[in-house]
């Protein structure tokens, strides 16, 4: 058995979604590890992970729709508003969705379906530099 | 340590729980492996995982009914509708659950607590094919 | 490689975050493995585990707010009722969180943000008797 950790820095500019495909398949490829499980973790509590299609961009615009809709700013009995109208929403959202998620490996790629991309969903307005950690184990 | 990696392929037939235990259970037993981690991963976006209760299927009837009103059918800004009325509520429900868990094995077992099942979450109306990803690691 | 695997008893005194961050980290170094794979495990369905902010306690008021809103008790549609009127709700948040997360491993502790901590988030009034499983494989 072997294993293999990285980390990988994405600078996001606002709300939305952030492919993490390719990273994650060249993560998988230069460990050299056909048969394994790996692991997808976002070191942060408002922004978060999500495996979802990535065919349409309509799906996307619409989930982004649909979590603005349920976690809207402004909601008026909130207590953490110092760090401005969209961070406790932002936390909201990253506790409704991932903060990890764990992947098979099969014949050296990540096994996700045929419409499955990883991407990582920030919840916040303005730019902020995210961390994401890779690890990988098998053989 | 040893390794072992298979799928499950789930015939559903509309929204619902289809209970996928004894196929875990099955596959942690057929691997040898007595401690470990094993991993059940869906290669869907529009069907999800979920552990919950396996005694009153009650809850499965309620849990059901709480996420058709949280993500109902019809919203009428959503975007993505080319794939019928269910589709992009059902990425939406696919995105509140998982697509993803890890469950430690102790035993040869996978250590569910005495009420919990491992179910696949089928968020459309029409007959899928569904592909459960099984991967275990431990020794 | 090795690995290991350990329970942590929470006795909850109702709903609310309890933090698991120290006996994560205890158990990793316990365990005397510098790089891998930890996986937190919760074995029930009416509480569930959250990786969330750490530094501001009205992070943690906030999230339980939205949940009680999200979910409240007295939804007259519920079938499952025999257990209390907090039950139901229960196993709807506990569905809309976590029962498992995997955390890697770097220098012989989780690579947890700076501002994240693991919580076992509670959803029920009553005293509960909880279980965590914590598993790390690695080297």
């Amino acid at each position: 058995m072997q294993q293999a950790i990285d980390s990988v820095v994405v600078e996001t500019k606002g709300q939305g979604f952030y492919e993490m495909t390719r990273a994650l398949g060249s993560f998988v490829a230069r460990s050299g590890i056909e048969t394994g499980l790996c692991t997808a973790y976002i070191r942060h509590t408002s922004c978060s992970l999500l495996i979802q299609e990535n065919a349409d961009p309509d799906v996307q615009t619409d989930l982004l729709g649909f979590f603005r809709r349920l976690v809207p700013e402004g909601m008026d009995w909130l207590a953490h508003t110092l760090e401005g109208p969209d961070d406790m929403p932002a936390h909201i959202k990253a506790a409704l969705t991932q903060t990890s998620i764990g992947i098979p490996v099969s014949n050296g790629r990540p096994v996700l379906g045929a419409w499955q991309g990883l991407y990582l969903f920030e919840h916040r307005h303005n730019p902020h530099r995210r961390e994401l950690v890779l690890h990988i184990i098998g053989e």
